[in-house]
């Protein structure tokens, strides 16, 4: 599982910092979480190929987190994109996006699939194969989710030298799910435990931004591999933090340590700081495995 | 006058070519004509006070037109903003606006006074005491309409050096009006000539983006000083400039000369082109005073 940030900013804009949007890579395909102005260039920039975009999570609707979203469906479009894409987000967003289309005479190539996303409670969104993808509430200035992305355990690897050439595919796939194997016309028998490696463990990642200091997602996000949280202010302007509905260093560490996270990533950073050191020292001292955010950083865990 | 080019790209991103913004600085106010994704970080970058914005100029709703506009809104917003903001635009651009304003809990501290432009025909859609704007048709896949904005010949300048202390307000006006004066108290006759010089001269410049190539054009724009004309593509795609709506550089030179243009910038270059020299040998063998757009390149004219 990959995480890559394509901006470490809020919501005044800055040269140095974009507004938030990060990739998850999940085997084959990628999940784009918040889409603020100016995404799709990141997304040239750091050579992601938008082709392989199949899902996109939109926490809520303040700028910073969705205006990049139109023009980079424009682009999938102009690309000729014909695979199905699935939008969450919440409420509104798929009024924005068809009055845009609209007014722009576009009819889309391919499939929109928009579901709109319930600002309160532990829902699943999304299961497949693969995934699974829940959101649960955050505490903002106006409707927002968090969401947690677990990828499932993977099936057993084959160790292919141990196999014969056309090895038959029911029996590579019985493998895989962990069975031995008789066959019964050579009379050879596969012991799994021989001819498997484990898969990859199940890995889990949570991406809380924006929001208030709030215990209660630390039941949504118990034991994550890796949390993002959202860090807009220093110790200094708590006070600022509660007003705005954000949290400071301190306060996410807090977070990842209740919820016993593995990894703590912080970013949002308010545009009043020069520099982010003071954030990592102040998450430090609570949680001592926190990164800072950097611009198309990525995160392979 | 001035002409500040902040995108030189067409619908498709790139890295290296911005989409369509372009600011003109006329006295002491700005009037910004097109807002691409990204705008407001170009006037980030290339130190635009976007306090000095009066007049917002959007010719059509292609995204590589405008879906920077909301972003530059909520950025004037949260910079506390009163002074109002006046934007001509299509129909259609006010409801996109509202609509984003309204699923992000956005109260505007401004007034903002939209007005929609006609499609069709050559009308005036401002006159101030400085400048005036009309717009006029382009032919391009949706309306869409170009702008010639005229700077009215300045007041007469005063020589400060050739009156006294303390010289009457009322004096100093009639003077820039050209106006000889006669001091009755002090039996002081101050001559025009003798204390005054020209004021600048009327400048006209014509906005023309995105067009298929279209003569008629021409009677709107004649004499200009300045003509930014869009150049998608070289003569070599002629067939495929006819199909999109889009102008090759040969085009945009035929314009410009038959228009009596003074300049000629072209621009709007689509991503297939790596480099842009052809365009300009294609449009200086038609219209010699070509320049082609270049990023964050400010023409004073």
């Amino acid at each position: 599982m990959e995480f890559r940030i394509l901006g470490t900013g809020s919501a005044t804009p800055q040269l140095q910092r974009n507004p938030s949007a990060f990739v998850v890579t999940i085997d084959n395909f990628l999940v784009l979480i918040d889409c603020g102005e100016g995404t799709q260039y990141r997304l040239l920039e750091h050579k992601v190929k938008i082709s392989r975009l199949r899902y996109i999570l939109i926490s809520h609707l303040h700028g910073d987190h969705y205006f990049g979203l139109i023009g980079l469906l424009s682009t999938l479009n102009m690309q000729k994109r014909t695979e199905p894409l699935v939008i969450f987000g919440p409420k509104g967003l798929d009024e924005i996006i068809a009055l845009q289309l609209k007014y722009s005479g576009t009819i889309l190539n391919f499939k929109l699939d928009f579901s709109v996303t319930d600002p309160t409670g532990f829902n699943p969104i999304l299961e497949t194969e693969t995934i699974e993808i829940k959101t649960f509430p955050l505490k903002h200035r106006i409707d927002c989710t968090g969401f947690l992305l677990t990828k499932k355990k993977s099936k057993r690897k084959i160790l292919a030298e141990k196999l014969p050439e056309n090895f038959p595919a029911i029996f590579y796939k019985m493998l895989q799910d962990g069975h031995d194997i008789t066959d019964e016309l050579s009379r050879v028998t596969y012991i799994n435990a021989e001819c498997t490696t484990d898969g990859c463990s199940e890995k889990r990642l949570a991406y809380c931004s924006d929001t208030i200091y709030d215990e209660s997602i630390v039941d949504y996000i118990k034991d994550v591999d890796l949390l993002y949280h959202e860090a807009t202010f220093l110790t200094e302007q708590a006070e600022r933090a509660k007003v705005t509905f954000h949290t400071t260093a301190a306060q996410a560490a807090s977070i990842a340590q209740k919820a016993n996270a593995k990894q703590l990533i912080i970013g949002h950073f308010s545009s009043r700081y020069k520099t982010t050191e003071d954030f990592l020292v102040q998450a430090q001292e609570i949680f001592p495995n926190t990164t800072l955010s950097k611009e198309g950083e990525n995160f392979i865990f």
